[in-house]
């Protein structure tokens, strides 16, 4: 993820317009050692092996957090009281009580945050907010989405930190993506139940290792929502979904008209718009005509990648940080993404409903 | 339901080698008079305004039953009594009580029972029973399914039987279907939690009134399911998705492999099974490889319509009437579906999982 | 192809409102034991071995012709002489200088004819010409289709009526197709040129014999073609097209839209129309805005199938019989279309250009 | 497409393990004043009006050429008289001539030579020559394939270099792109009969102008083509393809198996493999098992964008600049490409097939 954000950073300023242009001016790593070989690999001029060095460096203007989950809050508390903008990869914390802490104190301290939900990046994404915003399918009635995944899918998968108990699972890891998806096209959730189900009760303790350990987290699990609109639906996260490589896909149902996106034809958004003798779904195709496409290619057809979403992030966080309106998602959002997920969680551990 | 009845058992001797060719003997209706046009309509030799005469009628074999879904219980039981073989519409009655003292009765008689869940009938719905049963793609884990329609998606679409709290509502009328389905391909459902809805309050009184009652059954229901194998997924039945005419669809999930299926494209079943660098799902198209498609047409290619399920469905009636295997769903399987669907409707109200 | 007729025969009745209701009045074969077989079999009332007495049976108002190619013309003749309404399947003739006989004779007798194209029945065929017909996509400027089928894909595929050189091949059989629905939707083909390939040199003499013969007509043909109304476009005939069972797929540009189809999902038909930032080709999904669709089911999402096409065809060869305007295709242009596959051959031969 | 190579040549270090790093050196162009703009927009450390100061250049290894078409011959010819490896957008010259002419200098200088048919870098596309090189799908029997877009589709659209009678026209312009993908798939064209059409006769003749001038170009050409290994198909090229906008697609039959792509999709390939009753295309998603996706994402399902074939084509160069063996296109494919395009040409003009 180092790496992708670094490539984001070298990319933007070749294809979007800027208001600054970004400098990879120092990296931080666990080790001297590290440090070194990742400044060296990705491009960086300085390094260091003490994070809080990089955040008091004058030179630094944004600090972008890619390391383990645990450390999201100390080094964003840290970048926030030192004035910078901060730019978290998801989760933002490991709890939702410390992510509401990291929100309260960045709005506090007045200072921009971004967190990296770059599948909300996608043009087609914010075309289907335009288009539902603007009412051309009425009234939200029914979300039904999935992000499922098989990245997990064999018992043989090991334990990692996507198991560990604190901040793991298959819905913390992939279930926020659809769940911050939801809040973004059908606005916020109200109330939840889930149903978390572990698929493989082992699993090796490492990779390579023949001994295994009981799994404490879900690979699976399907939740129905309620959303303050007066909306509901459901939504499953799935790392064990053998068939499935990026499957976060969703339908959106109005009361005139209907959307359908999936990541794997993440250039493609389908449209329902009734016309007698007409219906059906249209497939809109990523083109100029959808911000900020033209960045990337003046002519339609050329699709974008996964990785040219985390440039468009990029892209933002810099015009965010040079002034311009923050399009978030911003620590709050993602605080809301976690709460949502943790609400799901404990519906799961009671069997009812649990309001938000 | 009464005319695809008749046209089934009427096209069925063309296209099936069967034990047994079916006549069109007599056809019961409320009153004379539609009796006798139903009767001339649709081809039938007689007509009679007196079901019961119908039922001691010693010509007939097979009673077939598409009245309004209060007189399931009653026809079907003074069938029963009559020793006769008896073909339902679903749902088999308005409560699972009654379907229950239905199935026992039909039990104790002995007599062959067979329910309308046509969209079994299909033969990529075999074929994907058969490659779960056969192991081919693991053990199950995941299902995921959807019944959803538009045809009541208007708030102006009018009350009518269909909303009729009495046996009315989406997850009663066509979430049946998708149970039934979950049913066939993953087996028996052991708890549910449901969520059911009502987008529209009110709805006009009849076709043409501008007078409006309040609607007290669901427009669209999600619920999550936990089957006896151990697998866990979710449904939903909708009958206001305005961008669906007939969504019945389902991802099921194995630990080897996985099958898709939409009734919108009801010819096409997709079978994921990995092989490396060749993975992906493959879209089998329906042919002569899978019976009873070569009934239709003996080439691949030439793909079999709704209607056609209907025929498939009166084949099996007939051969197990001649004294064949039952293939069912027979009385005691849509005992079990009007069983499940009650559990969600009561999970739906206590906001509490229900055990079946 | 005589059981599909007599199935659509005994099944149009009950589906459509016709002005007359068929009856199976006289089945002709080679024999009277195969005659006799074949009228028990498909329910006709009486048989013969001697076809002309079929056509002089004052009771028969309608002669349906699925006899060998060879036979089309002399008992079409027949029965032309005879005033009769006549059936025929495709193609009309062994050449086109017999079908513009038939045809001539047919148009001087003024007797009703009607040839089995029945893809071209098809609800969203019908609409695909509407939507031209109404320039709603504009001046049409390309077609590009494909008839493509495996059935004759293995080398070991025997040699029978198929490859006989006299009205045989790829292009002839599954080429007429292509032909007759370019015709329809983009009108007259003006000059062609074509490839005709034999990819197997030499087959089978027949079924289970190891003995091969070669063979003298083409497995695959690919052609240019010019239309009247400044069109070009091109055509491919195969039945060696391994991955395909019924690709008869199509697209036609307008110079404001496009329309694009194939059999493989004989229900869609996919309508492009630029709107700006909403650009795409919409899924329209047969139903009962598209007649005749209704007369198989009044609400959507249920499907017709291949043997539903034979219905539609055999109510409006009935209607027509009665009076109704002849929506054909008739002799004419069933002689139309085998002239522009000879064209293709004698271009294919000559490897010039080939004007019609 | 200056800024397109410059990106490229600036991502490729941070994705691909590289033997050596690009630097952008010098950039040329026309005045010293672009030549400045341009080395500051793009990244340039130094510029220069006078294209052969950059040849001349010692701290120059690569010529990267994206200057008009007529342009290409001299700065390649130039370059390799100075030894330099060259890397050139297609088209390779404005003539058939022109191209063989630097092809054999640079053959004779024993330069490295790359032509810019991007296209070919997709894994999909690789992964799809693997399959018919091994023999899985067979002897190839047909190719039929397209490159549809409408960028020209609007009469309104303006006269430009696109349409000058040197080197423009549809057939040159995108038809090159699926020539060379005939040829890349299915090995050498030997003969073709093409029909060039001018869709608009006049156009204006500059953006903004009312004045119109006479189009001399083809706007869309369909063509039959015979290849060396004995299959046949056609092509056809087309920039007024009102629904396209980027329709590079094919299928490739062989007697085993058949695979079919679309760019439209490009992270997905058609793999048909025959099994009984599980026959049906398999849609193959690109992922780490094809490479160089891996080089972009670790993880399958993360999509690859139109931009980052040109990232992968860059990596090549690199690598076979630095010693590796040479992927090509080379000059000597680019040639052949071309005289395949004249051929085309010539056929459309004589009506008669060209050997080539």
């Amino acid at each position: 993820m180092g790496r992708c954000h670094a490539n984001a950073f070298r990319a933007v300023a070749g294809l979007f317009d800027l208001p600054l242009e970004p400098k990879l001016t120092i990296l931080a790593d666990a080790t001297d050692d590290l440090a070194r070989r990742g400044a060296d690999a990705l491009g960086f001029a300085r390094f260091t092996a003490d994070w809080q060095a990089l955040i008091d460096d004058p030179e630094v203007g944004i600090v972008a957090i890619t390391a383990p989950n645990l450390l999201h809050a100390p080094i964003s508390m840290a970048a926030i009281a030192a004035g910078k903008t901060v730019y978290c990869e998801k989760p933002l914390s490991t709890t939702a009580a410390s992510a509401l802490e990291m929100t309260e104190a960045a709005e506090a301290a007045g200072v921009i945050t971004m967190v990296g939900f770059n599948f909300l990046r996608n043009p087609m994404i914010r075309l289907a907010r335009e288009i539902i915003t603007s009412g051309e399918i009425g009234d939200i009635t029914g979300f039904r989405g999935r992000h499922a995944e098989n990245y997990m899918a064999s018992p043989d998968a090991p334990h990692s930190f996507r198991t560990d108990p604190a901040g793991g699972g298959a819905l913390t890891d992939i279930g926020s993506h659809i769940t911050s998806m939801a809040r973004y096209l059908a606005g916020p959730i109200t109330e939840v139940i889930a149903d978390c189900q572990t698929i493989f009760p082992t699993r090796p303790v490492a990779p390579g290792h023949t001994r295994r350990a009981p799994v404490q987290v879900d690979d699976m699990t399907h939740a129905l929502l309620r959303f303050e609109n007066g909306a509901a639906g459901s939504i499953e996260a799935n790392w064990a979904a053998t068939a499935r490589t990026l499957d976060l896909s969703w339908e959106i149902t109005g009361t005139r008209g209907a959307l359908a996106f999936s990541q794997e034809r993440m250039n493609e958004l389908h449209l329902w718009s009734g016309t007698r003798g007409r219906n059906g779904y249209t497939r809109i195709e990523a083109g100029p005509d959808h911000p900020p496409y033209g960045a990337f290619c003046p002519a339609p057809g050329h699709h974008l990648g996964f990785n040219d979403l985390k440039v468009i992030e990029v892209a933002e966080l810099i015009a965010a940080h040079a002034g311009t309106e923050n399009p978030g998602p911003d620590f709050r959002e993602a605080y809301e993404v976690q709460r949502s997920i943790e609400a799901m969680q404990r519906s799961a551990r009671s069997g009812a409903w649990v309001k938000l």
